[in-house]
């Protein structure tokens, strides 16, 4: 590629505006400046991922990153850095699980699997049993106990490629795998195995929260590669007499004190009005959290340090929030909403990064009509960066329990097409994020976070 | 990220249209879904990468990739497919280059660089000499040819950061690469040493194109990795005596007789119209050429076999080209052109992909306002998914001998920020490639293709 390709201003889409608010444009081209020349997010999330790892709740790991938010934040230049205690659930995986394909002519075939969160272990020995391939939950009712009782329950239901977010294909999937379990045990299946979360045909299993109905026995269950599904599948239509074997240590230890970390920029006209950015802390075990949600948090810190060093003051306080929890449990989100409840905080709005460190594409509204439509009026700002749509709803998981205190909650929409290849397994690594992404994701908080704080909502 | 992120249909961006254009919808829905369920183009760059390889101009990879790219068309359904004759330039790298910087205390500090392609090779032991740092054309005519005389000029000029788009920062610093080694052998300088043009810090020389002023002495050139560039730059800062010594063998060989290869749909009601299609099948030899631009090549291929495969028949001829020697002479590119002209074929309009396989955000027109609003009406179309941008400029390389010709070019826009992350060096390989990016790429030239030939413009 070698001839320069000339990019011209976005006029088509912003000539239908008679906009004017070349202040704003000034600040915003100041922010997106100073976050791309010196940002900092990408070192930081080096540090995080690679020096601390992988974060699952109740970890030493988790402590750790608390720390370290801590002082990155106060680093950054946040006026008050705090931390706001949280009771966490402590789900270990114990030690590698193993399974194998077992074909009725002894042959076995070993596939990678893991643990879904929250699972109970395999009996000691491991677990075999028949497999009964599912790919709708339909078919369990119409298979009936007779048939499922004693046996393994396979979903194998594909991430449905026309889709064209990949979102949306999770959305109509993930159900197998959080609620798949019980509904399998409900027909006296005895565990479940989960293809995993993914539109990547690969070897790495996907973890990811399962959640067990508590008038049911807990089976326990796992995730199996897609590669491995396809050929468990593939074993099955030619043998139906196939069965699995899997072994897992997964328990839980008792809960663990830990943390939300707050750092605030405190608003110079209307300190007690709060902006609340977040992304979150902990992450899964399996590989070191970079995407999820790693970068969420380095671009909240980010965002302190830009509006610091571009020296914009906002008229309303900006605090920026690492959650605790979100994976397994959504303790630090529902704790930060009790006490912003019990405070009486005003908040103005809430936003939230956790849909990877990709190109930021747009915000997710998630909020009353004329409020969407006062944001939407700022769309032409964005253009120049590329952010141009303002459309869908989507906000985030740990601020969704603000929503019940009607907060206009928003998320950061981003490049949606790779995050399913990384989401809960090995290879979710530092190396997998774009340091020009990832700052662009911040700067895109950032101005919003500012006009939200000059304008209110 | 568990909460499932809700994708609204894009209201706000198509609500002040009129548009009705229900039949169209269907068909660009139909091509999206055969694409992203049946697409072969991963695959296919799979293939072109990993078993043929890097494919400069010249050599036998080249020579088996146009025999490759026609048979791929033929398997995709092509009604013809043909190659057209092409001499192109047969420049070779020879044995791995080597440099090293040296310090006046006589510590040598080996770095990476890479002969810039079209380079003639250094004397066989290699050259070195004291080194001038330049940021900038301007301070070549400051300095004299007094004080360059004799000494190596080191172009160290950064991509800038601020920009949104990556290519400006290419355009705005590629000068240094393509024109700086005639502009220093101008003021009498003997080799020239290039910082490498991306925004990455890393340790990959990235080569690409120079182009000798044939009224002044040829000198040799190389890029140093922007690392390298950093370091060296730290040194001389502390000591401008260092000296620098660099060794290539790169030389042309005699030209070769290649091809640019053509697969064709013929339009059913205007089959002497054409909407040519292209990407080029040539790459720089350091890594195996997969964004640039294997991909371009399988998403043409792949055109061709999404509208067979859910027979669309095209009105008017859609032509899909493989150009042969896009990297160092254009050669495929201007004998297309001039053959279409030769042949007064009437091109409605062509297109290229060759910006890499990453997410499409839209399309750059570059040709007269009127059929610009006509493309931009169809707009609405394409913003189901995710491809909202008509308003820049860029086409493609290849396909630029056309503009000459009146015929409307356009080039597929897509994600900017991890080009040059890759950009002509050994990381250019297919594992840096998204399966459903690349595919998505393929599908809105699909449609851009179906509606060009149903409207013509």
């Amino acid at each position: 590629m070698t001839k320069y390709v000339l990019f011209s201003a976005l006029l088509f889409l912003t000539s239908t505006t008679t906009f004017s608010q070349n202040n704003d444009s000034l600040i915003i081209r100041k922010i997106y400046t100073e976050t791309l020349e010196n940002g900092k997010a990408y070192d930081w999330l080096r540090e995080l991922t690679e020096e601390i790892g992988a974060r699952l709740s109740g970890s030493p790991e988790a402590a750790k990153s608390v720390e370290w938010t801590k002082e990155k934040m106060i680093e950054a230049g946040a006026d008050t850095v705090y931390l706001q205690p949280v009771m966490v659930p402590h789900w270990v995986r114990g030690a590698k699980e193993s399974a194998y394909i077992l074909e009725t002519n002894g042959n076995k075939s070993p596939v990678p699997i893991c643990a879904l969160g929250n699972s109970i272990s395999t009996p000691k020995e491991g677990l075999s049993a028949q497999v009964i391939e599912i790919n709708d939950f339909s078919q369990l009712a119409k298979l009936g106990a007779e048939k499922i009782k004693g046996k393994i329950i396979f979903y194998n239901h594909p991430f449905k490629e026309s889709f064209q977010n990949t979102f949306q294909a999770y959305g109509e999937a993930v159900g197998y795998r959080w609620a798949g379990p019980s509904e399998a045990s409900r027909y006296g299946a005895i565990a479940t195995v989960c293809r995993s979360m993914t539109n990547a045909s690969d070897n790495n299993p996907h973890t990811g929260a399962m959640h067990y109905n508590d008038s049911l026995p807990k089976i326990p269950c796992c995730a199996i590669s897609t590669n491995a599904a396809d050929l468990l599948s593939k074993i099955l239509h030619a043998n139906n007499s196939t069965k699995f074997f899997f072994k897992q240590e997964c328990h839980f230890l008792d809960s663990v004190l830990s943390y939300n970390v707050i750092g605030e920029i405190k608003g110079k006209e209307f300190p007690d009005e709060y902006i609340a950015i977040g992304g979150h802390l902990d992450s899964w075990d399996l590989g070191t959290g970079a995407h999820d949600d790693g970068a969420g948090v380095v671009q909240c810190i980010e965002i302190i340090r830009t509006l610091k060093a571009a020296n914009i003051k906002p008229k309303r306080t900006i605090r920026t929030i690492a959650f605790m929890n979100e994976e397994n449990g959504l303790r630090g989100g529902k704790t930060y909403a009790m006490i912003a409840e019990l405070k009486k905080e005003k908040h103005v709005a809430a936003m939230e990064s956790d849909a990877g460190g990709f190109l930021p594409l747009g915000f997710g509204l998630n909020m009353k009509e004329e409020k969407k439509a006062k944001i939407q009026k700022w769309a032409p700002l964005f253009l120049p960066y590329f952010i141009y749509n303002f459309t869908n709803e989507g906000d985030g998981a740990d601020i969704s329990p603000l929503e019940k205190l009607d907060v206009p909650c928003m998320g950061l929409e981003v490049n949606p097409q790779r995050y399913f290849d990384y989401h809960h397994t090995a290879i979710d690594t530092f190396d997998k994020v774009n340091k020009r992404e990832l700052l662009l994701g911040s700067a895109a908080m950032s101005a919003m976070a500012y006009l939200l704080a000059f304008y209110g909502l």
